[in-house]
């Protein structure tokens, strides 16, 4: 007989009310071909090169080394397999789960190239970076400046008389810092540095530097470089972090990118002004807008083994049987103090999936309209992708730490898996925008939307602001006309299910924040940089209002579902606008949206919603579709067995984790045996006593 | 000229307004000897095999390595300064700063022989155990069970014919799992086992085993034991937390813990049933007693690392400038964005510490009633170290993360230390009951508080209700007489300082949710089993009602504080109260405590709370009296140099961090130079080109 939480799972899974397989292709769809996902990440699973069982036992070298075996073994397999191009990146970026300095190559080098380089620059380059005959770094950050970009301290002079530029670090904190794949790998950069002509300054611009020879891969004259050290948490410890230092190091006027801004040589170097200054940011926002779904599908992982195990860890029989109920423990994914938990951040993960797929669609239509120089789409599409960034690497971090922790003392396991999800997101938060620092670009956007609309209206009466027109704006119409508050709460239970209900209360709430923010500037005299902390309230009250608006057209658009898909896509949105609107109690009551009374009806909703979606977890789950390799867990692997996998597993990994027997007979002689020894003596015994 | 980051902790310093080292006895008083603290950690400092410079970099081999080597370490350092057991106990479980296997044999296998042993048993072990002759382990939890210990598996079956136990593994669930100290070092444990007489089951005892062999370290025979592997984060990595099967192991009667329950042989065996059964708490409330200020002290290395950084760090010029004023970048301590977030924890973190100094004046009390038969006190001491054991684990390991999240990019690196504090404390909140499972025995205590509050009244009416007397259940006093809600706000920012009515205000929040949770059951008519949800909450509200009221005592306590030190920790027992308000605003709104128009002079009082903090931030981190090497930091030490320590260490720890320059240069061959080679040929280009 299989042991219990096989049986366990297999009994959930029978409950499930859709068909995974189909939700799977309907969850992918518009992000990535199933299909050459599948295939590729068996292709990995197949090869011993990026066998994962090693990976949480090694040191720091040997993570580092395990980023360079794994980048050579990738193109091995590229060659062995003649994967093109996009499967080559779903393995790299996508299936190998574990970041290594080349992803920076094509996440960041590559794609600056390609948007940064003027044509000429994109003829030369980009040719060298798609054969990978360089491998590039971004540098930007630097030890004294992240956010503050404007302050960067390297120089780049240009002189005249050479017609080059002279890259210079004039203090330790000019000191690059940070940058992924410098450390160890890069041949190349493309370096961050403010230009200097004629004395005068013209603020950062980007340069392409060769950092290492293509003969022996020694730094080349003038630079000084290095690895920075270790993550927290061992978090991608393939990454080989960089730092560097320029001693007037000499580069070629054209090496300075120069799509938008350029240097001409004539009268000693004339500053070229940028046509369009902000038709850069699309780069941005590309970014951005990829981060979403990138971090939906981590926290998936994370869900899918922390829901499976909650199924088969059973702990505690009912206090309160019934004569005669049998008195067998619980799973304790029936535990409202477990589900209320997890359940909720698996709706959330669900519906950033598919906001990662809108955010996507709002960026094509951006980036086709910025093609034909029309930039009207422009401010929205950076605002919207920079409150969803914020927004969801904070949320998708949490929830997958709710996911672990939700575990008991197996997620502690470095070998339940969900650990290495959270290292790895965990700076999701940081970079591409630090979003303590981007919660005040969103604020700021939303000001300006509550400007414009009263502005239209020609008028100062918020109550009467025109309709706004993008889709990140839409919640201000909430306000027009001005509805009377505390609104009518539903009756009854179903009333509370009402998505275009729970999505207006999202949009009042957030159209009051920016108001309320406003009237801070204007008649308590604030500075806005005195409302930093109010700021982050309003980039998240700004981005859920847009969220739980789109969530109508995201249900739409669910290609491929059939009606039972449909349904239990539903009741997940439900379930995140109630969830949304939970957390939201205090500025609810607060901004009087909702009277006292209607808070215990909205938690009782929330519960219902989070209930209606037990018997379904196990197969959304499995709709997300990832294979045990790809999981690496021994907790939630697909057919249960968690106990015996775990022993089996401690078992089979003992001299990875110890070292040999030779080893471990090796520690005792040196360190347990003369303790025992300085016991004995101490206790004033001959050892023969004992 | 010292670097800008050194001139700003100087001037930071020089604003405090107290004396960090009249604060600093202050602090300690009552917990520790400063002086013992002080000498213990230089003592470690200044012996090379302490050092924690290649900590970050270690395979699990290597770590596992240096927490037997440290084990050794240690006991030559005792030796050598002939150290008392008060010291060496400072050095191993704080000055050192990173858990070992030998840890749980002085907090676990040790107390629990003192606290369940018979005299003769303790008579036989405790001098083992005291001059480590022996080493050992407490295996409680299992595979299958960690929570539910009544349900553990592994069984000691009383043989009459030979007056022994024999302790056997009847499933792979059995296993014993996650016991620290017995994957690599132990020799003995005390053994969680179910006893059996004649085919009954008594339940869970305590049986004491040796697990190996004192000659040659073996396991002995019938035994099968191993390590579990790492944990996340490579949290507390050079713990060996280990499992253990056992077939049929043989052990005389005398090993059965029998302080309390026994077994006496006549009759083939006969249970005798302990006279007091709750005598057997008293350790695990010592345990979660001393957790408190534990966790507060290691909350407050993250504490003195971030806010030393963030006052170091400067980003971004002020936008709004006035004409002429510098336009030097502004230290983001200085923004809202910031402060508001850090300002808060730090406040928490030093009311933990006085929460912990009385906690162990709670449970001292408690000890000598006992001591005289008189168990009045063990249930409500029990709910309280329960209910801040939860609170308190949660807080902190969510406040090193405020703390290293505030640091930006720079705080995701191992080398600023936060990280390690995090992943070191996080699972406080899985081991010593789980804290979603803990919170669910306050709650039941809260429910029991009021009903016996009701008796007491001789009627069901709750608003009448007669005081309470433990300090726990104080809270119920606000209801009595029932006050009119809302209450009145006050009108002036000074109202919201006076703690007493803030108190006040977490009182009625508590008692009322104890209400709701005790009406749900009474007219909803759910089960207790159904509310886990609310009980976290209700727990929560009890903490924190009791926490507030406690702090008038706290304050009271300051031993040796002159009037500067008092100023200063009123200021942050009114952050913390009113920190704990505004998180607490969407229950205080519902349950309508405040109306919704106080909720914003709530949030003012509370921005002003913080600021009040600001110019002694430093101060206070100063107060917390670590030493550099006790940080372990590139980027929070007393002396500022931020960048250039970050910088040194880099280059300093090359080898560590990527080995030797050959081994590098290994990698390079093996390969980065097969790749741009495969890269070149794929361009069509000779080697010789480029
Ligand atoms: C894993 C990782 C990989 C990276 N890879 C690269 C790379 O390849 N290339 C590269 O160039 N860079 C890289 N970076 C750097 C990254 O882009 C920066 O760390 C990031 O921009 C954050 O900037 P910072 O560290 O300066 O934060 P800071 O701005 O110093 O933030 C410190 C604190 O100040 C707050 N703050 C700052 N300004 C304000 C304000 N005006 N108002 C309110 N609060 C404020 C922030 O919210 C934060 O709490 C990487 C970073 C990490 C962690
Ligand atoms: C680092 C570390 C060191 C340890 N060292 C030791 C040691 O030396 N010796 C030893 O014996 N043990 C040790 N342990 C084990 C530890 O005591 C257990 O892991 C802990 O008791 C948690 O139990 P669990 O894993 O069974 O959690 P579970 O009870 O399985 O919890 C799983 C989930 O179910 C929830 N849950 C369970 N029951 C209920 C309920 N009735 N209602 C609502 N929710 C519920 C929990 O909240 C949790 O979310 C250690 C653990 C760790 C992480």
């Amino acid at each position: 007989m299989p042991p219990q939480s096989t049986l366990d799972i297999q009994a959930a899974r029978a409950r499930t009310s859709f068909d995974p397989q189909v939700l799977h292709r309907v969850l992918l769809s518009g992000h990535k071909d199933p299909d050459v996902r599948k295939r590729v990440a068996q292709l990995l699973a197949d090869d011993p090169a990026f066998d994962k069982r090693s990976r949480p036992y090694l040191s720091r070298a040997q993570q580092i080394e395990r980023g360079l075996s794994t980048t050579k073994a990738l193109f091995d397999l590229v060659d062995r397999h003649d994967l093109d191009h996009g499967e080559y990146l779903e393995a790299l970026v996508s299936a190998m789960d574990e970041p290594i300095g080349l992803n920076l190559h094509e996440i960041a080098f590559a794609p600056v190239l390609a948007s940064q380089g003027s044509d000429e620059q994109q003829a030369e380059w980009l040719p060298k970076c798609y054969h990978h005959e360089i491998l590039g770094a971004y540098l930007q950050t630097e030890l004294g400046h992240g956010s503050n970009v404007q302050q960067l301290e390297t120089t780049a002079t240009y002189d005249s008389k050479t017609d080059e530029f002279v890259l210079h670090s004039p203090t330790i904190s000019a000191t690059k810092w940070w940058i992924g794949a410098l450390g160890v790998l890069a041949t190349h950069g493309v370096v961050q540095a403010r230009l200097f002509i004629k004395g005068k300054d013209h603020g950062p611009h980007l340069f392409i530097l060769q950092l290492r020879s293509l003969e022996d891969h020694s730094l080349m004259p003038g630079i000084e470089a290095g690895e920075i050290g270790p993550k927290v948490h061992s978090a991608m410890g393939s990454v080989d972090n960089g730092w560097a230092r320029f001693n007037s190091v000499r580069i070629p006027r054209s090496q300075m990118l120069s799509r938008f801004a350029s240097v001409d040589p004539k009268d000693g170097g004339t500053y070229i002004t940028p046509p369009h200054s902000k038709l850069s940011y699309g780069g941005m926002i590309f970014i951005r807008a990829q981060m979403i779904s990138n971090l939906s599908w981590r926290e998936a992982k994370a869900a899918t083994i922390s829901l499976r195990y909650l199924h088969m860890r059973r702990q505690f029989a009912d206090p309160e049987l019934n004569p005669g109920e049998e008195r067998v423990e619980k799973q304790v994914i029936s535990y409202p103090g477990v589900y209320m938990r997890v359940v909720p951040e698996l709706a959330n993960c669900i519906v950033f999936m598919l906001a990662g797929k809108d955010m996507a669609n709002l960026y094509h239509s951006m980036a086709s309209r910025l093609s034909t120089g029309d930039t009207s789409l422009l401010a929205s599409t950076h605002a919207v992708s920079s409150g969803l960034k914020v927004y969801v690497s904070t949320r998708v971090v949490a929830g997958i730490e709710v996911f672990r922790r939700s575990m008991g003392g197996h997620g502690m396991l470095a070998s339940s898996g969900v650990g290495r999800v959270f290292a790895t997101e965990l700076p999701a938060q940081t970079y591409e925008g630090e979003n303590g620092v981007l919660s005040l670009q969103v604020a700021r956007a939303a000001l300006k939307s509550l400007a414009a609309a009263v502005a239209a209206k020609g008028g100062s009466n918020h109550s009467k602001a025109k309709l706004a027109t993008s889709p990140f704006d839409a919640y201000l119409s909430a306000l027009d006309p001005r509805p009377a508050l505390p609104v009518q709460a539903p009756s009854t239970p179903e009333g509370w299910t009402d998505r275009a209900f729970l999505t207006r209360l999202l949009a009042l709430r957030a159209a009051l924040s920016v108001v309320r923010l406003a009237d801070q500037m204007r008649s308590a005299g604030k500075k806005f940089g005195d409302l930093s902390w109010e700021c982050a309230d309003v980039s998240d009250a700004v981005v859920e209002a847009f969220l739980a608006k789109r969530t109508g057209e995201m249900l739409d658009a669910l290609e491929g579902a059939g009606d039972k898909e449909r349904d239990v896509m539903q009741r997940v949105v439900t379930l995140f606008l109630l969830s949304t609107l939970t957390n939201a109690l205090a500025p609810l009551l607060e901004l009087s949206i909702l009277a006292p009374s209607a808070a215990a009806d909205l938690r009782a909703a929330q519960a219902a919603a989070a209930r209606a979606l037990l018997p379904d977890l196990v197969g959304l789950t499995d709709s997300f579709g990832f294979s045990d390799w790809e999981l690496d867990t021994a907790v939630g692997n697909a057919d249960g067995a968690v106990y015996e996998r775990m022993l089996e597993k401690a078992k089979a990994d003992e001299e990875l984790n110890l070292g040999s027997k030779q080893e471990q007979e090796r520690l005792y002689r040196t360190y347990i045996r003369p303790v025992l020894e300085r016991g004995r003596k101490r206790a004033g015994r001959t050892g023969a006593k004992l």
